[in-house]
Formats: C-alpha cells, sequence, structure tokens
C-alpha cells in the first residue's frame, strides 16, 4: 500500500486531524490565532495525561504485523519536530480489524485516534520521533492486539 | 533580562517541564520509550481539551509589558516544530505577580504553566509558531490579568 496525505475528512471514521482549520478566536493583542478545542479525548475509567514517545524512526518499505486498540481510551499523537508519521488504521468488523487504510501525517497535524479503533504502533519515518501522548492513564487492561493474517507493506509513493 | 534555558528543577515552582527524564517503560517491541503522564493537568470546573495556538514571532529584544494568570486550570505548551520559546513567569505575591522569571524553551520539552501561576503570553522567538496546548475547555472567566509598571526586556545572551 501506498500512505496518502492524512486529511481531516478522509480521517473522520477513525478519529480527528488536529490542524489549523475552521473558526478560531484572535488572542494576545493580535498576535496569535487560537483553533480551540479540537480534540475529543474519550477516556473511560481513568484521567487524561500527558505523556512523551521516544520513538525510532521506521524505513520504507515497512511491514505491519500487528494493529491494536484501546477500549478505554482515545490517543493523541503531537509530532515535536519536523515529522513524518504513518497512519495505519482499520475499522471493525466484529471484533477483528476490516481493510486498513494508511495514512502519512506531517507536523503541521496533530492525529487523535479514536477510543476503540484498530491502529498500528507509532511509526515515524522522519524527524526525532519524539511526540508528546495524551492518552488514558489508570489501571486495568486497555491494550487488545491483532496480528494481520496478511502482514502490510508499505512503500514509498 | 537574559533567559537561561529551561530545566524541569528551575521551573519547579512554577510548573512542569516535560522532558525526557526519569522513569520510562520500553513499548512497541523494543521501538518506542514511554515516558508516562509527566503533567500535573489541573483543571476546575471543566474539561481538559486540545487546541492550536498558531503564534506569530518575536525578535529579540523583546519587550513583556503584561502577566496573566487562569484560576480554572493549568496551561501546556507542546511545540509541533523546531522552536525556542520565551517562558515568562513570576511568583504570587498577595495577588500581584513578583519578580520575573524569564526561561527558554526549545522543542525537545513541552511546558506546564501550572493552575494560577503569573505567566507572559505566548512568545517564540524560532520555529513556526504553531504549539499544541492543553488548557481548559469551559464557561466563566479563566483569566486575571496584571500590567507590569516595569516593563520587562528580554535581551540575547
Amino acid at each position: 500500500m501506498i500512505a496518502v496525505p492524512i486529511t481531516p475528512e478522509a480521517f473522520a471514521p477513525f478519529g480527528q486531524v488536529i490542524a489549523l482549520k475552521g473558526k478560531f478566536v484572535t488572542i494576545n493583542d493580535g498576535m496569535c490565532q487560537r483553533f480551540g478545542d479540537l480534540a475529543d479525548i474519550d477516556i473511560v475509567d481513568g484521567k487524561p495525561g500527558l505523556s512523551l514517545f521516544q520513538s525510532k524512526l521506521r524505513a520504507l518499505p515497512y511491514t505491519c504485523h500487528l494493529l491494536e486498540r484501546h477500549p478505554l481510551g482515545s490517543q493523541c499523537f503531537i509530532p515535536m519536530s519536523d515529522a513524518a508519521l504513518l497512519v495505519i488504521v482499520a475499522p471493525d468488523e466484529g471484533g477483528h480489524p476490516g481493510q486498513p487504510e494508511v495514512f502519512v501525517a506531517r507536523n503541521d497535524v496533530a492525529v487523535n485516534i479514536a477510543r476503540n479503533t484498530w491502529h498500528g504502533v507509532l511509526a515515524p519515518i522522519e524527524g526525532s520521533g519524539l511526540f508528546a501522548v495524551i492518552d488514558r492513564i489508570g489501571a486495568g487492561n486497555n491494550l487488545e492486539e491483532h496480528r494481520l493474517e496478511q502482514p502490510l507493506t508499505i512503500t514509498k509513493n
């Protein structure tokens, strides 16, 4: 598969693309635009927290063997450097992932993956690999994994 | 004043520096380190939300005339590009800001300003000016401002 540039519309079934789009208010004496409340932070039985993920970079072609989902919370990835991130997601089909879709997100956006949405692990292909992550802090099992029968290979455009 | 590099220790009276420091867990088959739950997200009478701030860059020397604080919530600034950010904060002295301190934060860290801590407005001096911000979403007045009798001028090191 070839990763296509992420857009809010294409990603809508899977969560939100946090982008400079839509309404804003101007603050700080005209020096700043605030685009407010862009993510559906959806946490069950816990609290939302901020963590840092320091990931190794991946090379293309990249093979994805495993999808996972978090039944108790959304997970938002915010790049902290010039970055390109593979975003692999899939609809649910009766408790298992259906046909995956693959996007690439750059550091002009953050990506909030909705609670219980199948996705690949953090896979940056450019940048420092440093991401701020807003997700659930709490006890209990918040991870479900599914090994793909047919691994997904993602190639350059 | 000259802005000094921000450190978690020096900034502790004012909030948290969100940095790759301390305990982590290794996830994603060894490909990623997770430094968990680094910010005290402290929201009263509302919910924490994610917004984008697109700020204009400031030049040095930079003159700060105004400090503000948010009685109902912490505010966390996450740089989304290579960045340098002036962080101006001050202790409270009987309802007014005391002697300000000035730090510079780069894009290897995020900065969480504690609830009710006096601070200057978002003032990036390098980078794209794009920040993800975690702060309070809710009704009611969450802003208190204080005009400095003696403006603060921040110069290059």
